[in-house]
């Protein structure tokens, strides 16, 4: 079963692709979008093993010369040494103007590669195989690629489209547990964004297993409300913000755990700590927060963290990338299905917070 | 004197604007495109004294709370080293998506500042201000930014467009005669392309004497020549190949001469060896080559230099970043105003150049 969803950004319209097992025939999918030409698979010691060298030798034997270029495997590897070592690399094999680049791999290959891929010649063609739940429904889709700071998380990047997006749902069967649960945790903020079906089909999703199960129509309706968004802002000038609900406090509670707390699960404190505030403040209404805590905690999603509330996640909050003349843009939900945004001074909503999260003193 | 050109990618529009003495009023310019914000002027060793404390004050009494942020002087601050240390003092001063960058310098300033901009945060805002006589008629019309890798120049970097651009003529004043000389190669590329009007206007210019009198005719008719072109085609595609005139056999012995050679005088060698080539394939009317070099000549251009012909300008030629599937193509004259594209393979090219070209062996 295929299903196609498109993004139409301004800058570069594309497909995405549903397919199960999608990835055993990787030529197949390719040559429905790109002529032939030189392809380099950028992925990493995890996937690569998986993966990389039947896709390799399937694209070879279809007439694309193909390599693979393997990175570490973590967050570390989305810095400037490693950067400079894949574009340096792309260079000695002459990779052309007209070739292309696969990104396969978990989030930090996508931004990695995607990156790589939109300065080398001052960008080149590539396409995204995620390999995580949290890639297939979050960063993979949206053009946006990254490297980290020692001062923060995706400081540096570009906005770069890929010319195509194969997600594969059966690769998650290999995933460990908690990997899955937080790829739900961005599949959730989605749900209770976009409301009605996508919103009551995650009340079903009371395991891993469930999860598997459902994945195909989960992996669609969040790539379908992202795409909408990504369609109408695809820089984040304004609509495009919405997709940052939970991330506010959530980017800062990650920061403070230090490596602690997944992506995904700082995502979920977020989501639910800021949703609980904001129907005590009475602009989204009794109960949503508890709906929520449920559907997060049927996957083990955490709710708090102790990171929360200490000085190093206040450092961070005033610190966000997001801040614009120390406004804060901040997310709420006026029902589920409506999203809005609330503009505050980033000094009141330090006092906010101080006054409604757990205070520690580190 | 104001001249005012309009560039009009789909990415950004923008507007270059051409007044004399324009830089001792920077703040009255700024103020016309930008809302208050913080700035940060990236600049280099040599511009900055001349230039930037002036410029930082007038901008932080205006409202524009400003900083100074200086680059060594040359082509080696076009580098991974350097694009990392300029980024990391952006994200220390915590420059936020809604500041800005202006570019003070020539075009490694603009490249380097230019890149840099457009990475940030996934971009900020940037102001270019030229002060060379190659960067105000080439390098900051356009939205290409670069660093070079050790295998080639500029083979890392983006299409990113600035808010304005502001030429000063006046600043040509202070430049060494070697550095007007190089930026009236590009002037001549781009008049030769024109025809008519900006063709006969260099008729007249004979002395760098000359060519100060009549920089900002000849500044306003390159930029709008260019402006067109790029309006028609962004990221080069097709159309803005045009802008490759004589850079094909420029850019090799560039590298070959390995620094001796300004980027300008690189462009007048390959312009004038690539029109006399064609002129000997018929398909650049006879004389078209010796009324160029005339034009050259009375700068200083070369018209040749020991480093065409050798085993590093071929090994150059073949690893041309605008090689597309080992096909070249070459801009040539139909006659003087009538730009036209020709293809061929590498391979024969090389037959070609090594028949009609001085060969050495070192």
């Amino acid at each position: 079963m295929t299903q196609t969803i498109k993004v139409e950004p301004r800058s570069h319209p594309y497909t995405v692709k549903i397919i199960f097992q999608g990835l055993r025939h990787l030529e197949t999918h390719i040559s429905r979008v790109w002529s032939k030409r030189q392809i380099v698979i950028i992925t990493d010691e995890h996937v690569g093993p998986l993966y990389a060298q039947q896709a390799c030798a399937h694209l070879s034997a279809a007439g694309y010369p193909t390599k693979v270029l393997t990175i570490p495997a973590g967050e570390q590897s989305k810095s400037w040494s490693q950067l400079e070592k894949v574009v340096n690399q792309l260079a000695a094999w002459h990779l052309s103007r007209t070739d292309g680049i696969i990104a396969l791999g978990g989030g930090v290959v996508g931004d990695l590669a995607g990156f790589a891929a939109s300065i080398y010649l001052r960008g080149i063609a590539v396409i995204q195989v995620p390999t995580s739940l949290l890639a297939q429904v979050d960063s993979s889709v949206g053009g946006k690629t990254a490297i980290d700071l020692p001062t923060g998380k995706n400081l540096v990047g570009t906005f770069y489209q890929p010319d195509f997006v194969l997600i594969d749902p059966a690769v998650l069967q290999t995933l460990p547990q908690r990997l899955l649960a937080e790829g739900y945790g961005e599949i959730l903020k989605c749900a209770i964004m976009a409301g009605s079906d996508f919103w009551n089909l995650t009340a079903h999703i009371q395991s891993c297993t469930a999860l598997l199960q459902a994945a195909p129509q989960l992996i669609s309706a969040s790539v379908s409300f992202k795409a909408a968004v990504v369609t109408a802002d695809e820089t984040e000038t304004q609509q495009r913000q919405l997709l940052n609900l939970g991330h506010t406090v959530g980017h800062a509670v990650e920061i403070a755990a230090a490596g602690r707390l997944f992506h995904g699960e700082a995502v979920a404190i977020g989501l639910y700590q800021l949703t609980r505030l904001f129907e005590k403040k009475q602009l989204t209404p009794n109960g949503t927060s508890t709906l929520l805590a449920q559907r997060l905690q049927a996957l083990g999603l955490p709710l708090a963290d102790p990171a929360l509330g200490t000085p190093a996640f206040y450092q961070a909050l005033q610190h966000d990338k997001k801040l614009k003349q120390q406004q804060l843009t901040l997310i709420y939900l006026k029902k589920i299905g409506h999203p809005a945004f609330y503009e505050l001074p980033l000094a009141e909503a330090m006092t906010w917070f101080k006054h409604e999260l757990p205070q520690r003193s580190h």
